[in-house]
């Protein structure tokens, strides 16, 4: 059984001894989806099939356009490649956050902001009070738990996952896509659609690098630690300073870099 | 002397034998791009700074907003992190085109278009009229050239590289941005400043994956054969045949693919 994400191709392989080889290939899926709201087009995105719900809902929720389960009354796939999202009654679409949005992408989320005053959605940072903190331990075990829930997808090479875990390294929801943000989207969506935000007590971890987006949609969710198997950039290391959020970088057990708020990772060095 | 899209910062480095250091890093630079033609925000984009002309021109090129080097009069930084392009004279922005971006990211440059039939820019697929072929071996000698180009720069882990070559593996113009789309966009915008579009003779190569908007951006310079050190996606190949675009993917060598129009690589199987 192949996976939803997943095309399987004929191409020609050239093999380290220099022979040719001619037979299908696995490659990843990568599909534009338009996101509406009722009739409006909010954002057309390159994404890998498959939890376009979660994906529309993440989005809604990391654009600021949604903060609650109950403004968003259904979910639907209106034809390929097309879900529309339905707003509870009442629920306005505010449109100063519609009109910065011409179209998001693949991997960003911040555009269609048309400037860069737009960029940034003043969530509230990460209130302090309760004491979250993640053991070295656990957090050099979620890079091997992150693969091994993404199967057989991860063979494609062309694929990003995200994985949500508790502060004891369990696995909570793991999604992949062609796109970073995309995969981000579908795990905040997924939980929001479950009504567990705010992800207060829960680490983030992304295959790829952290962004400021990344980071921003982390908080969006209230996610306090995020973690990444490679580098984060100057923007997502200081947003993550200014917003109360623990980041982690290049975590390739045993060695990993903390770039914030180091007071949540519990550290004994030997 | 460090480049300007580095950033030095103290991190928290835990070491592989559990010590913890704590000393700078360097981090790749990420901020925010707003791209402007005249007075009118065409665009927002996530970029790591330098070459930012060269950025502007190339996302006009590849969004099929300009064709020709005359069609733009002059580029300049307005203030930080804004860039602005001057229109010749008589030159117009197409309203249609201008109205599907709301904005850009920095990675995608599909950002902004309205729904999902305008994501294609209807770029004629280059000709085979001409003899353009590359050998195997100068393939396989494009990675390694490629990284010695990026000195220090790629030290970071968090950037991402687009080379230009010619068909005998020479460099012509390599860029860096944490966008895998700005580095191409920075390479387009050069060479299309430098007049020398259509690239018919030349081979992009690009340190990760080859999405479909790689893939169109190549095709909006004339670029006939496009290779990538991680995977392609479905609809990157399926654009690359149907563009008469040759797509070579995981391009480790000795090994590699070949997703489309192999007739532009000569083949000889030992």
């Amino acid at each position: 059984m192949k996976e939803p994400g997943i095309g399987s191709e004929k191409i020609i392989r050239r093999k380290r001894d220099g022979q040719l080889e001619y037979q299908p290939d696995d490659l990843t899926v990568e599909e534009p989806l338009e996101i509406r709201i009722g009739r409006k087009t909010l954002a057309t995105t390159m994404r890998t099939p498959g939890h376009d719900d979660e994906l529309a809902a993440g989005f809604l929720v990391s654009e600021a356009i949604v903060r609650q389960r109950k403004e968003i009354a259904a979910i639907s796939a209106t034809r390929d490649n097309v879900i529309t999202v339905e707003l509870a009654a009442g629920v306005k679409l505010k449109l100063g956050s519609a009109r910065r949005f011409g179209t998001i992408s693949s991997s960003c989320g911040i555009c269609g902001k048309n400037s860069i005053a737009a960029i940034r959605q003043n969530f509230s940072p990460i209130e302090s009070a309760r004491e979250v903190r993640v053991a070295t331990e656990t957090l050099a075990s979620l890079p091997d738990l992150l693969r091994k829930q993404q199967g057989e997808f991860a063979r494609t090479g062309g694929i990003h996952a995200a994985g949500l875990f508790d502060l004891k390294g369990e696995p909570k929801i793991v999604r992949e896509d062609i796109g970073r943000h995309n995969a981000v989207d579908k795990v905040i969506g997924r939980a929001f659609l479950d009504r567990l935000l705010p992800l207060d007590q829960h680490v983030l971890l992304v295959s790829g690098r952290a962004s400021f987006e990344i980071m921003q949609k982390a908080l969006s969710a209230g996610i306090p630690i995020v973690a990444s198997i490679s580098a984060p950039s100057t923007l997502a290391m200081n947003f993550a300073r200014e917003s109360n959020q623990t980041l982690v970088g290049f975590l390739r057990p045993p060695s990993f870099n903390i770039y914030s708020h180091v007071e949540r990772v519990i550290l004994e060095e030997r």
